[in-house]
């Protein structure tokens, strides 16, 4: 994956100034770049890294005027932070999805599916009766268990493992270690204190653009589905319990749990260590801080929370902030009560 | 999997009415069930489901008489709702114990003795020295290393990994991504700053009928053995350290950890997110709410906690109600202070 | 590996009494040790178990005179406890690196070095341009990309995930199931209340004698590197965000999360559940108690911190003593307020 700096000239539409046939396999920020590394320079407080930089490109402003030579070649655009911004995503797109084709040892289950431009590594599973969309990238290690929908454009990366009939959408990545349809926590207490597991026969449903983190769990659903909808971005080691629904386009940060049947409203953002318990709604466009404990119902939009128990963000920061000062407050009680001695012994007099 | 109205009633005990020669392949709620599915009717607030819904037959009461024509076969028993569980369980052991045989690629180590009906799949690996029971469910990617002792009827899901010298009893289950004997967490700090590495030598020992969730670790001891006895049922992303015993039918949430040579009593329940520190004991049968951290043995059987760090649950309750209201009761202090400035006063009138 | 008391006396310098010529193969407590294994007693509290243990062998001190026969043969030295960890250590190290040669099947990319001495497991993967160095040990399931260093003396236990172009030291453990160099969570919020991927290019540089625990996840940066300095020892189920520093010689509890872009001064003890979020600094020789809350630059070497959000020890203490507090708190204000009533009226009368 290496580019002349004319190629990417031509691809940013840009006119290149020094040496246009230099190759570039990487981009970096212009502090650290090094021989080979393709950077941008658009904040003035960086100017002196232009003199300095090991990059061999920059791409930069048609207004920009050096004040010394350069010895990088230069790409001029209208705009170098948009311009660079590009070229950030084609060469994570390209770096992405490039690699096809099926190493061996691997497994393939009988009427089996898979569209084009797929990638099967190593000691990759899948099971029967499974669909695999176009130019989905199956990593080494990553288990697929009998009828399985995944739709176009998936990363599934090394070592996930995603049980028997999960349905998973369109341009979806699932990064390393994470599960999809493991059986739901739910036993039955018994009378003489043992517990009975309780069947969990459901699955797990994925939207389009859902991002799931590593060694995150999202468990089936008891009967009918936990549902993940399209535009939900999963942080890593993140519990979702069985039957829960997370609302479109939600943010969740690391080490949240959600449990059973609990449903978050769309565009949610959700800090990390949350905790929330079963069989709760949520209105959409709700924010909770972190290690945060939500423990009832929202039913307004919009709302931000904070604290465990979780109050609305204002009261939760104001209760805080007197929780700070309660050795203080608790010597003002002393000293009023002090006072109040001295007060009655005087009305009594 | 397919089975017909009729093979089912008899399963039941049931009589059918209607087309008996149907064929079910799954179980569904009467309100999201479709063709091929079975369901149940057994509480009157669902029964115009019955007349509507789309699934092949229906569980129902020998007293229900319908008020209109219904499309599925009925099978009528005594009580639809135990019935249908009875299937429910029927059907998950029966898809959980089907399975068998060996699928290739997979590893077995020198004198591995595995009993029957066993099922290892693709790329599962087993050490040297091991024992495997019978009907016990061996998943792709599962790492099963030297001198481990696995029971009967157990099911170990994709990519468990069970460290050598393991014990696992019979009827347990192990969901994706868990570990199993894990080197503690154990280092020496020495002069310069720096820490030495404490060798684990010692083992994780599983009672019958253990429940582990998905990504869950419990670490190998330091000497002697990590103790998880019969009947607990632990949930997903749990972290168990080095040392720690969990007594019999004690219950776990998501995401709690357990800090090293704590002991925990049977028949405890603990809630998501707990933190418990190390070398505590705690009694049988206490209960421990979300997101608590406990830092103090529990002598008495029981008690319930709650709160970071913890108390009774019932002081934690008031306690977090005050803190609620802490800004009101700064603005009583404030006039009550205000008041006696005045009354101080007119007290030296 | 199995070795006679002679042996191990001459390796320790001690003195044999009995049978010299008995194997043994395992250390133990000296409350449980069986037959086979070797235990030590340096505790005078311990010395009945002296006359009934089951242990093959005892390191005991010179000085030490028994009251009664004593079955096992004894190795006499100057300190038992010293000379026993010495030998646990020469067991472990023998144990962990006795392991060596090529399972298969395994697959190995192009272009790949490999030092001596090295194991690599059965359904191991490494990517093409990789280098692995002397005695390295890589069990079944571990996933090393493309471009990936990894120095000498390494452990990397079953079912690791190593993405491409991650940079690890010499002696370094990685427990099974741990993730390096997924990428980090970062998403632009679009106009239309989507999110767009921020491609994450870096990735995850681990100095010498790093431990990384049992499903823990670092991220890899954006752009640079998320760096894990010399002798850090990570817990299990920990998350480390995108461009995250640990500075050397700092160990973290399990199920703590630091957010994107923190960096952590060396010699830092953090404990477990702890949360810090991002694009924080915090000095080193930093102490963080358990279930703790991170929210500030700690500017000050060696300070304790705990709560959430998190206070200096101290005070957090004696907030935390009146919280529990609140309701006696409440109704000293309220016998306040009556008596004001009282005063008041008094006062008016």
């Amino acid at each position: 994956m290496e580019f002349s700096v004319n190629q990417i000239a031509a691809l940013l539409g840009g006119t290149v100034i020094g040496n246009g046939e230099l190759k570039v396999n990487n981009l970096d920020k212009i502090e650290t770049a090094q021989a080979g590394s393709i950077t941008f320079f658009s904040n003035i407080k960086y100017e002196n890294f232009v003199y300095t930089t090991q990059a061999s490109a920059i791409i930069a402003a048609k207004t920009f005027e050096p004040k010394q030579e350069i010895a990088p070649a230069l790409i001029l655009v209208e705009d170098p932070y948009l311009a660079f911004t590009a070229l950030l995503e084609e060469y994570h797109k390209f770096k992405s999805f490039s690699i096809s084709g099926v190493e061996e040892p691997s497994f393939i289950g009988k009427n089996v599916t898979t569209g084009e431009s797929i990638y099967r590594g190593a000691f990759s599973y899948i099971g029967e009766n499974s669909t695999i969309g176009d130019n989905v990238k199956i990593y080494p290690h990553v288990y697929i268990g009998n009828n399985v929908k995944i739709g176009n454009n998936c990363i599934i990366f090394p070592g996930v493992k995603i049980y028997a009939d999960t349905v998973i959408g369109n341009y979806c990545t699932i990064q390393a270690g994470a599960v999809l349809g493991s059986d739901g926590f739910g036993f039955a207490p018994q009378a003489d204190g043992t517990y009975k597991t309780i069947p969990q026969l459901g699955n797990v449903i994925l939207g389009d653009h859902v991002d799931i983190g590593a060694n995150t769990v999202v468990d089936c659903a008891t009967m009918g589905s936990t549902i993940i909808e399209s535009g939900v971005k999963l942080d890593n080691l993140i519990q979702i319990a069985h039957n829960v629904t997370i609302g479109a386009n939600t943010v969740i940060a690391a080490q949240t749990g959600i449990a059973g049947s609990t449903k978050i409203g769309h565009n949610s953002m959700i800090g990390g260590q949350v905790g929330i318990i079963g069989h709760l709604t949520l209105a959409p466009k709700t924010k909770i801080g972190a290690q945060s404990g939500i423990n009832k119902n929202v039913t307004e939009e919009g709302k931000t929370f904070l604290g465990s128990p979780a109050q609305e963000y204002a009261q939760n920061l104001k209760s805080l902030t007197i929780f700070r000062k309660l050795p203080e407050l608790l010597s003002k009680i002393e000293k009023i009560e002090e006072k109040l001695v001295h007060l009655s012994v005087s009305d009594t007099k």
